[in-house]
């Protein structure tokens, strides 16, 4: 993974001229003066990590998985956000762990969390370290003797495959190829795959409730978790002896979600499907967004339902064109918005719902691109981080977010979105194009996902989006949405999440983790804010 | 409702004297030789709610809907398994509450609860009293001042109807058939039938996570919840801004199961689909229960799936055909194991999924026995608790036992159940008849559902009954089963959920409680054991 941006460098592509020409002609985007900073000149601030601690965590899982050079320290600095690339392309290293452990399996993890306890070094377990909502730097790490990664990489097996019950059991440090590889081998596939497919691990999937593009098909990842392991410094913590049960609470779905603040996920028993044998994508055009939601809708509610199901609005629908690679590149009218639309099954069944989609969607406006569009749109799907780095390169500010809420709430928030980023950006003096897609949907509602491209400006490219998303923030919650549908909250949501959970339920999270992590060393600061000192 | 049995006294029918004859032949059944106690005879403990108590609950209510009248008092008894019937009619009252409170708003709920901490009244959450699990009956009542029931019943109305997002909002004291009615009058369905259906409530189906005859298509009620809001001591809890969110740990999903010890759940918002134009229900025969289990599976897992998918064992289809009005009534063939598959939409979608679904099936080892058996399982589908009250009348003892798992472990989970329950029973010396079904399938797996009838016997029926619920419960532990799939926890369940939970797990759930309900006043010694006064 590429220290200062997104995956594998090989893959990396400069923008073509013309989109460079109308970044600078339409948003005012000019190539920063500085020149990015080199990997081998970053030079984090001195560990931190005691030797009696340093001592403790190497008497569990060896020397060699102790890292504290400055190159891994660098690595496992924040996630992916635009802001986290920015500061770390400047050299701007002080969330920096003091070290990198890389604990081989469970009882190393649960020894690991018991020494971080006694040492008081906070633990932050990182999967792909993709977070792109601060999940990876903690907060408050004056109040502890250091910080630690829990780099879980080593942990990355498939452990079981139960092909009666079609359950898999993985391991939290598997990445989603080799977790796909290892599954399609034996015939089958877990069917989940979200922007970050290339690098983040089942681990993160399960701690950030992630969700893929074929969500509509194959559920999200926290739907096809039918039991998990984590370890906490209270102990083990297993749950899940059936796909369902009326035995209390669902343990299971208070650890989906808790992004490495209760625990570190150590196993996943997932739900997984046999590979389809075909699969088919395919564009439409729809009018207008209102016209294609109300389709998407239509799907989504009276079937049949396809595996992938997507609508952007027309200020996406309009770059989308502009873009030879994209769903909508090569195609000669830039009016309206552009559908993707998935089926995979046998050719037979895949024909069936096909048709009985394309009638409805015909009979709600749309109008068939045909496999053109969609072959394009599945060729490209991972590559949208590739393509901000590029931005980034060229001196544009690039960043995404996303909601979700109750169809009926949606065409508000997508309004009280879009213009919260628009005043904001623009106030500012960067004019923003804001674009939106629709990119999960389920009976009662769906997601809206924002991508905002701006200047970087001259001043503080930084403050001008911290500004920009808190307005949007307060705006989803202000129209109904939750703070987020599958990016999690991290840091950077979790005042939003305080509101949407409200002061009783952030307190209910706080009593979990006070009776998981009574000392607070996990992930300090990610999830719950920290108790009022004056409480 | 019946306060010494189920349902409607109108609708109880005595049983055939050829069935009382072969209870008698086969399992020894006798009639009892004491006559059942008469409402109007039975005298509960007297109230010990203090009149400071009482004022402070009369004025949040009114006078009018603090009751403390025998009747009342009686009819707010326990709940509906079978030692809680047999229990009532012989007269033991030891656990009536000392009142009954019956709150018209969220508001009133609230400011009760307050009251109850406020004057260490236990609280118990009722809605159409039909636990089967000791979900009625609290636990060391001595260590308060009172008992009340909490009747939910005034709040019943359909809040909202949200169209565009198929939701609806409703009152926690709606039952089935009044909340089926409301929505539709507006052309819209839950699809929650579960046997309990005629008088639970909205409330308890989402406080004891049930799940309806027809979840293959509906899915069980915790699935269908999108939102709900609780009233606890530590005040008010609201969950879900939209039907999915990657937005922390899913507090609904600490809420759902939580069965009155957490909070009284108040609102409900649940997900509902149009009316069906038609539905038809098919009756299929296979050659052992092995070979039918394996062919649901098929459907669970490759589709099409059915709205409805049982499947009974050897020993109950034998009984069903002794039965006319149940599903195998007036079949010839008394040979292997019946299955009822139900389809629902336009009959152009039945067709299609029925054809689809028949030749899965039928190459699985089914045959079909037409619509005759599908239509007689409809009709009775809620008729099995009468059929208890009439097999208890003669002196029979009879009683359900569920449980659920992943499909691996169902041959042997059904085996030990079945081998635990024979053993025990039969080692008191009252063979009983042992029969199962397999009542809802998933991907993963699916529940098991036993019904045992045996002689009430001339000493202690309650006693010869928890030692066989005692090894059924260590044999569902011990084959990976789940204590409940859709009866909850109760009292019953409590100390072996306590060990599916494992003692971490446990202590979250008792942190969570600690939160939301500091003086403990909520059901209490339901789902969670009570600390070791020890610890």
């Amino acid at each position: 993974m590429l220290w200062s941006g997104w995956g594998d460098p090989a893959k990396a592509a400069p923008l073509p001229d013309a989109v460079t020409g109308l970044l600078r002609d339409l948003l005012g985007v000019r190539p920063s003066a500085t020149p990015p900073a080199r990997l081998a000149d970053l030079k984090p601030p001195a560990s931190r990590l005691p030797d009696a601690a340093r001592a403790a965590l190497a008497a569990v899982v060896g020397d060699a998985h102790v890292r504290t050079d400055d190159e891994a320290r660098v690595r496992h600095t924040r996630g992916k956000s635009t802001p986290d690339l920015l500061r770390v392309r400047a050299g701007e290293l002080s969330d920096a762990p003091d070290a990198v452990i890389m604990p081989g399996s469970h009882a190393e993890v649960q020894a690991l969390l018991e020494a971080c306890a006694a040492h008081r070094v906070a633990a932050v377990p990182f999967g792909g370290g993709t977070s792109v909502v601060g999940g990876l730097a903690p907060e408050g790490a004056a109040a502890f003797a250091a910080v630690v990664a829990l780099d879980l990489r080593r942990m990355d097996a498939l452990l079981e495959l139960d092909e009666v019950s079609r359950t898999a059991t993985l391991q939290p440090g598997l990445r989603g190829p080799r977790a796909e590889e290892l599954l399609r081998a034996r015939g089958y596939t877990l069917g989940h795959f979200p922007q970050s497919f290339e690098w983040a691990t089942i681990g993160g999937f399960a701690a950030a409730r992630s969700s893929g593009q074929a969500s509509a098909g194959y559920g999200r990842f926290d739907e096809m978790v039918v039991a998990l392991t984590a370890a906490t410094p209270a102990g083990t913590l297993e749950a899940g002896r059936a796909p369902k049960s009326a035995a209390g609470p669902d343990l299971r779905q208070l650890l989906l979600g808790s992004e490495g603040a209760f625990g570190v996920i150590t196993s996943v028993t997932v739900r997984v499907r046999p590979v389809p044998e075909a699969a088919a994508y395919e564009g439409w055009r729809f009018p207008d967004f209102a016209t294609g939601a109300a389709a998407l809708r239509r799907l989504a509610q009276d079937g049949p339902r396809p595996v992938v199901l997507r609508l952007s609005d027309e200020a996406e629908t309009m770059v989308n064109l502009a873009d030879p690679g994209a769903i909508g590149g090569g195609l000669s009218d830039a009016s309206g918005c552009l559908a993707v639309v998935g089926f995979e099954g046998t050719p037979e069944e895949i024909e069936a719902r096909r048709s009985a989609a394309a009638a409805r969607l015909a009979e709600a406006g749309g109008t068939s691109l045909g496999a053109g569009p969609g072959e394009k749109w599945e060729h490209g799907r991972f590559n949208a981080p590739y393509m901000r780095d590029a931005l980034l390169d060229v001196g544009a500010f690039v960043e995404t977010l996303e909601t979700a809420a109750f169809w009926s709430a949606i065409p508000a928030l997508y309004a009280a979105v879009r213009d919260a980023l628009t005043a904001t950006l623009a106030g500012a003096g960067t004019p923003p194009l804001v674009m939106c897609h629709i990119s999960h949907v389920y009976e009662a509602g769906a997601s809206l996902y924002f991508t905002v491209v701006s200047a970087q400006g001259a001043d503080d490219p930084l403050a001008h989006w911290a500004a920009a998303k808190h307005a949007a923030n307060d705006a989803i919650l202000a129209a109904g949405g939750t703070i987020s549908h599958h990016h999690g909250v991290g840091t950077d949501h979790r005042d939003w999440y305080a509101r949407e959970a409200g002061p009783l339920g952030t307190g209910v999270l706080r009593a979990v983790k006070d009776r998981l992590d009574p000392a607070g060393v996990l992930n300090p600061g990610v999830l719950i804010p920290p108790a009022n000192p004056q409480e």
